[in-house]
């Protein structure tokens, strides 16, 4: 048996003209999230469904609802998940918090958009993640980081941890490697306490 | 079956006085690396020996010979072998290239360190790796980024490729949260080919 | 006559426990704030006062206020004034926004520190500033960074760009050069508009 | 009279298709470069010239000479020196090193560009360069960032020190501000000890 490890390149999946989120940056949001085979993984925003499709992997024996609001990425998701054969993930067009609603329970909540509704979404989220699941959230924006560390403070039951990561890819020109900077994201990470009696 | 998955919490190690791979480097090392249950694998600059744990327990039904000079580093490696109980690492005490003649053929080696003999340890390692096997540097100086990428272009059956890596952390400090920065990292990762001749 | 120019090296000042900033981040300050001859300055958690004597040496037909609320900070301010013969400098011992009332309006307004009370020295710097003038802060907190921007851009006249510095420093360690990083600072520089009607 | 201060906005330069040096970038490389008015200065590669400019506005009592391979380089230097009313600019159509022959003896030299003759470029600039000189090299290739260090070592009379930049800008999208990089740069600079024996 292979091991079923997160990093899938960039090139293998199908893109189109919505961002993805680059292989350095989901690995490392996978580790920090620490799927296991029979999770509940919701990803909110999921755009081109990379994420969603390496979660699904990764909860062979579990299910990914990835949730998206653009025609063209439920269309990449849907394309992607068919790619790797993920069949255990299924795809919600609509938008978050509205389009969570009625989800089951999750053990692991992404959310790597949020259309302007983080703090709905971050209240959804919460009502939906079991004590000692795991909430990552991928921010490209200083109002994203600030209040995703804000209302995870408040609400005083989550340990979070945050880093910001800066990859620069080194290009060939010739015989030459140039910098080449990708822009910065921030991954907010927390784990929802077992027992959040304070 | 849970899954074995890269990215253990730099707390969990016994770490002494010598710098560590941090978890963020780590997990993308070993994504980069992307090691097989049977893989067979080698570390040189071992260091705390968690690069070394890390591959241990992917390659749970392979091997992993950890390379250092410092006895300090090989009282570490150690520990931290017993401690995630990685029975199937190996420790070596002594230095590359030397002390990595007459181990067994690699499908992965890493570099994590080479004490200024780094032509020498890239051509030894060369030797060692199977056609399809990776080789990851990670590189914390000007001289051993440029000394790899010379020298495995120079190989010519190489497939290369590098990412630089700044990762800052938060620091909580009241309530608010601190940028801190920590030193960069270049990862250069190499897939032999299957077919070298050019 | 001798071209006076910001960036003066770290090591010409006096320096004792207090952060100090950094010559690259000092040099992009001053840049920001474009200092004429004859202007009136205030900088808010002067520190060492690295950018006060910096900002004297500018505004050398003009004035430097310095406030700090910290003994040892005063107590280097004025080494470095006296240092660099920076004569228009004076220091105001006492804790923002209250040593600034009663000041000069400015022309240039530095934020190195705020110890808590951002929103309030916000709006007394808003105050003291005269149209065309230019605010620099300098924010280390995903916090001070955050409040600013959106205090800015709240108050309607002011034009403001913010730009995030990230300054590895080469070390040399024997024939190598180690990268070593330095804490991420943001600079977030507005200017004042002319004429605020909107 | 105005402060003369580099770190000229980058929508005041004339643009082409060429690429500019940032304004913050230029900012430091003046810092590091310590222009005073009476200076010789020489820009190999120097683009748009937006660094040429800012020279000879430091240097009003020197002069300031840019050297350029690419037509509509050189057609960009003239412009932005007509626009900065740099009179005191020339511009040189041609490939360093053949194209620094015969200019005077310089109290500053930055190599902003190469063009794969570098080992070459740097002999030459070393012996235009006075004693207590200052080469400013701008790298943005790992082999340029290696070779002027290696060079300048051998070389033996250089003080040299080096800072790797990298600069984020805040994207105003809407009310958020996004994160955007822009690409690694190192500055390399390096004083030409004033007696060189050793």
């Amino acid at each position: 048996m292979n091991n079923i490890l997160p990093g899938i390149p960039d090139e293998q999946f199908v893109r189109g003209e919505i961002p993805m989120t680059k292989q350095e940056v989901r690995t490392l949001a996978m580790c920090k999230a620490c799927i296991q085979p029979g999770d509940t993984v919701i990803d909110i925003g999921a755009g081109t469904g990379s994420l969603a499709v390496e979660a699904a992997l990764l909860a062979n024996a579990g299910q990914v609802f990835a949730v998206e609001k653009e025609p063209e990425g439920v269309r990449l998701i849907g394309a992607n998940a068919a790619r790797f054969g993920a069949s255990n993930l299924t795809v919600i067009h609509g938008e978050a918090p509205a389009a969570i609603d009625g989800l089951p329970k999750a053990d692991v909540i992404f959310i790597g958009g949020s259309g302007g509704a983080l703090t709905a979404i971050l209240a959804a989220a919460d009502r939906l993640l079991v004590h000692g699941g795991r909430l990552v959230v991928l921010a490209v924006t200083v109002e994203t980081l600030h209040e995703t560390l804000q209302t995870l403070a408040a609400n005083g039951h989550y340990h979070t941890e945050a880093v910001g990561l800066q990859i620069t890819r080194l290009r060939q020109a010739g015989r030459k490697n140039m910098f080449q900077a990708m822009n910065p994201v921030y991954l907010i990470s927390a784990s929802k306490e077992e027992d959040h009696v304070r």
